[in-house]
């Protein structure tokens, strides 16, 4: 009798379940793919270009899965939803969503959704091996080697324990890269005006002003969004306010990564302090223009960089997917699913 | 009356104290140099080669303070001691005695002293930077970003959090790497025949063969001595014991990093191993053959390495500064220095 019962509940899931169509334009996690299919959805792979966008061309779908290389702009809304269209939601596979125009999302009622816990370790390791790798000379010291230079004493460094650890922005990524900082024996400072104050603790130097963090910390890393605030908020002012001489008296000179958005650097002015001495490293896995093969900083010795990989991991992707599919089920269930960006549907 | 007590004394050490001859063979930190002399000790800086020294060239001198490059080989020690020379102390400033015959020393009453404790930090922050900058492709991205190709679909990477770290030898090094490592969210694994049993707890598995922590774990870094027992232990045989997939499910491939002393990596095996996809990076910083320029390992895109870089950092150089000071002065005072190798004096 039990049985029987479980049998009706699985055949009425597989009939009334909702289908969605889904469009997949910047490639997603296999697993997320095929589970999304055994879920009884249809998954369709390929890129759409910015003409077809506004021609209507995700008009069919109900959901649009992206990463950062599609852009959903008003009219790429407009012409796929409403009266347009059938779109109803658009995935961000990640985290930043400057590609999206969620003020344009809202009207069209389109929700916008992203997977905002999923990369987060993958940016902090690679912010913590950028800092470790630019103190220790680790890219330039393997390109000598590959030189034939066996460069030991040009290539001594500095270690990061007892320096001072500037973090811009304190979100979930700046705390996990201070939580590790913290390990390595680094002092934390950060600057985020829109902090929530019950993160403040003894655990850190919370600062009211950029230029201050600026002033205290040999080591900065970069971890807030873009916006016309943050715009050039690094640039050669600033960096000539920072010691150059370790919280522990070590002549350590200064360092700046950043792993969070291109632009946030100015990076005309970085490439002026690298060449005057100013800053002693320079790493960066994001620029104001990508692909940045050709950016004049790819030819300083003391700079280093990745091509935007910091949400690049096999585990992020996992974690993405998994994400992206509760997002569906609860878009399935008529909920509100808890990373929407807009209170729609 | 308080006050001439006081002159008295200090007049009574610069006229009495002693005053060592000290040749500086390998260079030395300039502030504890200075500071030597402060002290009233005379101090040659300048290199002995080997016919130098086997002529007797450090025979006037009471201490002589070398790093790896000046050989004290049976012949040297046996030319400026005893009999043959004034030499009662050789200090290495730094950790490896590979290049001291430590029983001809003993012979020839001259005490061996190293400064363990210095450079512990510093290679722990160049072996953690090598493992991130492994696993996410730091170094081959940004020779392929110079190169002008953007590769980030090929540069993504994996994440050190919830993989197995197996650390072959768990001395002081070996504690500070699995303590950061912990802090990253990897699972520590150790061999070491000569681990001291008040040693183990929980925070990691020991392993009692050699052979047993290869097939745990994904990464590998090299923490114990060279000799005999650890020539070549880290092969092909081993590594192709690797599991490829971490414990947390994910296909991350192998890692191995060497930050110790050089030949306890088979180079030649390794090469293979990059070569047929068995391990996915090696990062070295030292080599069977050194300066390494010329080693076919550096024409590999998944290798990348440090000129023998882990123990030099400004920091290390002020510690084992601090150190070299600290074994003078107390044998000037007639005493066993704390990290004398041999028991003499």
């Amino acid at each position: 009798m039990a049985l029987q019962t479980r049998t009706i509940f699985i055949i009425s899931l597989t009939i009334e379940g909702f289908m969605a169509r889904i469009a997949v334009t910047d490639g997603i996690d296999e697993n997320a793919a095929e589970s999304l299919r055994e879920s009884g959805h249809e998954v369709v792979i390929g890129h759409h270009d910015a003409n077809s966008l506004e021609s209507g061309s995700l008009a069919d779908f109900d959901i649009v899965i992206i990463r950062s290389a599609t852009k959903m702009v008003k009219e790429a809304i407009i012409a796929n939803s409403g009266g347009n269209g059938s779109l109803k939601m658009i995935i961000r596979a990640g985290v930043g969503v400057d590609n999206i125009d969620i003020d344009s999302a809202t009207s069209c009622g389109v929700t916008v959704c992203n997977t905002p816990g999923a990369s987060t370790n993958a940016v902090v390791e690679l912010t913590i091996g950028h800092l470790l790798s630019s103190v220790r000379n680790i890219v330039r010291s393997d390109r000598k080697m590959r030189d034939g230079v066996w460069a030991k004493k040009e290539m001594r460094g500095s270690e990061l324990r007892g320096k001072r650890l500037g973090l811009i922005g304190y979100g979930r990524i700046a705390r996990g890269v201070a939580e590790i900082a913290r390990g390595l024996g680094m002092e934390i400072h950060a600057y985020d005006p829109y902090m929530s104050s019950d993160l403040i603790n003894g655990n850190f130097t919370l600062h009211e002003e950029v230029d201050s963090i600026f002033k205290k910390c040999t080591h900065i890393s970069v971890h807030c969004f873009f916006s016309d605030e943050t715009r050039h908020m690094v640039n050669l002012r600033r960096v000539s306010l920072m010691p150059r001489i370790g919280a522990d008296g070590i002549e350590c000179g200064n360092h700046i990564v950043n792993c969070a958005r291109g632009g946030i650097v100015n990076e005309g002015e970085i490439l002026e302090a690298l060449k005057s001495g100013k800053l002693s490293s320079a790493a960066l896995d994001v620029f104001e223009n990508e692909p940045a093969t050709g950016n004049s900083l790819l030819e300083h010795d003391r700079f280093s960089s990745t091509p935007h990989t910091g949400a690049a991991t096999w585990e992020a992707q996992a974690r993405i997917g998994s994400e992206i599919i509760s997002i569906v089920e609860e878009f399935e269930e008529g909920r509100i699913p808890a990373s929407a960006l807009n209170g729609l549907l």
